[in-house]
């Protein structure tokens, strides 16, 4: 296992550390329990927007704590879901007294978790409501999700629902935004290698030299199938017209593109990939208006990626495009 | 060999076509010779900054090209150096009238290629000045190189003289500040993995599954030793104190401290490293003002880290905080 890492037990609590001591200028991090919340959290008036799932997924979700997008994460250990009192007390350092919004990844942990903390939540007087995110296309149920597995779509839901409580939106409409999100965006994923959870210390599945998982989750669950390794236009293929011909996505849509590496690629295959999916959506004439590329869901030193598309309205452009400042994303300010 | 690519021979020129396309609103591509040119270039009265070096550790160059950064950037071939009739095409389509800065990179190619580009810009009627970055302290002389190589400082150094040349500073000025960044600043790598060049098919060098290379350059060229694989915390010891040693730094220097990935390790373990990093800088008194922690400058997907210190005044620490719009850095506006 060739990682940095010091005893496998605290690869979590010190990269926290660590992240907490470079971006002390945007966040605060609470240990025990442990959760990221904005610096300057609760916002007098604006929902609170708390996500959360399992480390490795890095930036996701500590690395999107901040103006205009989430008011605190909780990570879990590695590839398993946070507690419930790590998101109930991460949910009342944010509430600003205009609701809180959990936005959570369908993974049965994590719904079970976040359910029992809202419950908490509102024996304690909290306003909560939550959003699903589950737009994974490649399969129906999995090793760890009954439904679809949530996965490169958290990041743009994540983006635009913050951007819509930073707009001092109702609790009621944040969630619909968040909800609309999901019901217009779709992801697939692939991975070429596997990857090691540092305490389980040995790749999660065997994926011979020849060979790529295509429908890959992101904890290395399996997916659809196993292939020889073809080209990345092939690839490209593979992955988007499942995505496109799931929604389905129709001539004339406006979309956004979003590429994603899913920790151990190169940023310039995600290019490569990039251009392809380009084309594919151009030859269904789709009309991509935004584009994302870049590691910003991972799962761990997994070599692979995923494609999301999402559809756009003028509303939901404005608010990706509105100014965000967290540690792994920020523009406009 | 792994990748998402289609033909090795393509891989360039096809992950340019994608960035391309990504990032119409901030840059504009020319093929025929390759460069990544500013959107708006040329910038009437500014200096024109223009870097450039081999492929395969994106996002530098390209990503660093956009307001308040580079105006032009040359991508060779994978490792290996761009021609001179890249960079003096580049150097034309950004010159505003205020002169051009070429950054070079400390490796032969880079060297031999960017004069010859700077004689041929003369000879044409531009004023070209430029400034050499070699911030690694872990070898003097190496496989590409007559002293030492330039690594992860130039990230640095592209961010402080594009913010000079923001201020219209004169050629003069904007070069100085660039060779006193590179006079401040200090790198030290090592990789856990190998990585491979598409062309090349193959690992660039066997490194076994307990082992470790420290001192490593971006390329993959040797270090200074290689060793079983020891703890987060020593590998940041063994790169730490010959950096701190080095200029060497002293209690009460402000400095920034930049914990950079090879491209295949997580940002987690990034993280862990800037942890302990950071608790070494403050054992030495250092005042660590500004931190930056990522995969900025890489060796495709090879898994590693480089530390980098430079020590900052009031004017380095404004220059660092000033607006930046490129693909890969984004604040302040």
């Amino acid at each position: 296992m060739k990682k940095l890492i010091n005893r496998a037990e605290d690869v979590v609590r010190e990269s926290l550390e660590g992240f907490a001591a470079a971006h002390a200028d945007l966040i605060r991090v609470n240990f025990e329990p442990a959760y990221v919340a904005r610096r300057d959290a609760p916002v007098n008036g604006k929902v609170g927007v708390v996500s959360g799932g399992g480390s490795g997924h890095e930036p996701l979700h500590s690395g999107y704590v901040g103006m205009g997008m989430l008011d605190a994460a909780c990570p879990g250990s590695i590839f398993s879901s946070p507690t419930p009192d790590q998101m109930l007390e991460a949910s009342k350092a944010v509430d600003g007294g205009a609701g809180i919004l959990h936005i959570i990844k369908n993974y049965t942990g994590d719904q079970m978790n976040f359910e029992m903390a809202a419950e908490l939540g509102r024996a304690e007087g909290l306003e909560i409501d939550s959003a699903v995110i589950d737009d994974d296309v490649a399969v129906t149920d999995s090793l760890y999700t009954a439904g679809r597995r949530g996965v490169g779509l958290t990041v743009l839901a994540e983006k635009i629902t913050g951007a819509a409580a930073e707009e001092r939106r109702s609790l009621k409409e944040v969630a619909n935004i968040c909800r609309q999100v999901n019901s217009w965006g779709r992801s697939m994923g692939m991975a070429l290698t596997s990857c090691t959870v540092p305490h389980i210390g040995h790749p999660m599945f065997d994926l011979p030299e020849n060979e790529m998982e295509i429908g890959i989750g992101i904890h290395g669950e399996p997916g659809r199938k196993r292939l020889p390794i073809q080209s990345a236009d092939e690839i490209t293929a593979m992955l988007m017209e499942p995505v496109i011909q799931d929604l389905p996505y129709r001539a004339g849509d406006r979309v956004l593109l979003f590429v994603n590496g899913m920790g151990g690629t190169p940023l310039s295959e995600l290019y490569i990939v990039y251009r392809q999916a380009l084309s594919i959506a151009k030859g269904h004439r789709l009309n991509v208006e935004r584009s994302f590329v870049g590691s910003y869901i991972t799962s761990l030193e997994m070599a692979g990626c995923s494609i999301t598309l999402l559809k756009l309205d003028d509303t939901l452009i404005r608010l990706w495009d509105a100014p965000v400042k967290t540690p792994a994303l920020r523009w406009g300010i």
